[in-house]
């Protein structure tokens, strides 16, 4: 890609959602950075409308293709945060948007789907399922455009737009951690750093117990997600062929940590900062604490990717 | 009081403790205002320094006594934020904080006052026991001044400051919404109210389980509180001789909410605005939803006071 044409196209997207999205707060804890030995901000998605990040780049791809063809409509396949932003960024563009979503989607994200007037098909659990439910529906529905959740140039870089905004008032960070499920939110970093700030490192944490992000760095081929076992349902997903060549590219490292690494960030997040967070998003703290040698003493910004889950699940990580 | 002074005194303290302070942010929620056919703000003082509005009280009694005497140290009694908040707030001063806490207070705000430096002294459960304890030691420790965790009016007058920044950027409220327990937050935002924005009306909420506040107004006469019953463990105390005359002539009302429509209010918080506060900071959105004839399409501004508390008592409420 053309350096000053993605430099120009993140700018784009972030003027061209602006007044839609939430300019979402950054919130730190001297507590965790005594305790982390680190100086981490947190750039809090989870207070993005719909819960997520995802609803920047649902946003963004729905405005550039109705530039393409007004009449459209909009599909999509979402473990459940996607879903739930591409069915509010239709309706904020009177459009209709239907989402095939698996059968063990946490039932907040059900709710937030069926508030934002979003149509949903449930499928069966695997990322296959949802694929082939969506590519079956879109033969019988020819005024239907299909988004993919990760896998789309619009979606990364308006993951992108995440990073610009908290480059403008922290542009001394040393390195940017994100989670990684689909790729599209690392791609979106790694793209946004490369391009505004090449001097911060950009790292993914992923679910030991779905590592397939590690491996396709490993082997130079995307690998497949099959059967992952993690506590964070926003990651059981795989890298694509439109986001896999950025984060070849651009990512310094990507690292794993388990579940229960994952749960005691998350512990710490929830009482010393006082948000609510998804499992996904606590991965990159574990990271931290994991990892010393890559990250102590660094200034750090992690972005909070959604804060979507059902209380219940709450009441059993605490106990 | 004098209305000038009272007006100058809210102006003093707020640029007087401006630097050490998080100006909070201001959240809101589409489906909470949608469920509950109201217009609300919350001010999250859940992210004040030390996780609750009582930082701004306790640092401001603290530089207010410095200029005094320069050379006291200090103390006070608290069932655990005000605790954490003086001994930062000494901290900062570079000062010594001795605070007398009940043992049944929750862990995490024990940990704080360890955190900050402070010293425990661990009394019996109830105010009386704390209230001897800390006497008892102000005897023998001369150079000690003991701050009142609510019925101290540089506490007044420091929670005050939370009402002048949210209304500098919300003056179109209708009313405002605090919690009830020892008074101190009720009167900082009822004087600050009247003196800034007089249109606007203040509500107290306090639990059924320890309505010492309602009885109070209603006998014109303090009430103590006496075997409270409630899971805001922050509500359980009473009011006192210098927020009571205060309460009585700027607050509106006082309503009630049992425990488990605050739990219910508390589910809420944490699904749809994603923050995690202590049960005493979900009564005023309880209070909304049981008096809709009261609040129902108003614009109401609600001060979340503070998001202390251990997380397996959230695995109780949520499972």
């Amino acid at each position: 890609m053309d350096t000053i044409k993605v430099k120009e196209s993140i700018q784009h997207a972030a003027e061209s959602i602006q007044s839609d999205v939430v300019n979402t707060p950054i919130l730190q804890s001297q507590y965790i950075n005594d305790k982390y030995s680190v100086k981490v901000i947190f750039k809090c998605e989870n207070f993005q409308r719909t819960g997520s990040f995802k609803f920047r780049g649902a946003l963004y791809g729905i405005k550039q293709s109705i530039k393409e063809d007004k009449d459209c409509q909009f599909c999509g396949h979402s473990s459940g945060n996607f879903a739930q932003a591409l069915a509010m960024a239709a309706k904020i563009n009177q459009k209709k948007a239907t989402v095939f979503m698996p059968q063990n989607a946490p039932q907040t994200k059900v709710d937030g789907v069926r508030y934002a007037g979003g149509e949903i098909v449930f499928t069966g659990n695997t990322i296959v399922d949802r694929e082939n439910a969506i590519n079956e529906f879109l033969t019988t529905h020819k005024n239907y455009k299909g988004l993919h959740p990760s896998n789309d140039y619009s979606m990364i870089i308006g993951n992108a737009t995440i990073t610009l905004e908290m480059l403008s008032e922290n542009s001394d960070l040393d390195m940017v951690i994100v989670p990684v499920g689909g790729g599209g939110i690392l791609a979106g970093t790694a793209l946004a750093a490369h391009h505004f700030a090449p001097h911060i490192k950009v790292y993914g944490a992923e679910p030991s117990g779905a590592a397939d992000a590690v491996a396709s760095l490993a082997t130079g081929l995307i690998q497949p997600s099959i059967q992952p076992q993690t506590i964070a349902d926003g990651l059981r997903t795989q890298l694509g062929d439109v986001n896999f060549p950025i984060i070849q590219r651009h990512v310094t490292d990507i690292l794993t940590v388990d579940d229960d690494e994952t749960i005691m960030a998350m512990k710490d997040v929830y009482q010393y900062l006082k948000i609510v967070i998804e499992p996904s998003s606590a991965l990159p703290l574990a990271l931290i604490k994991k990892y010393p040698k890559v990250f102590a003493n660094k200034r750090i910004g992690i972005i909070i990717t959604g804060g979507n889950l059902d209380l219940i699940n709450l009441a059993e990580i605490f106990k």
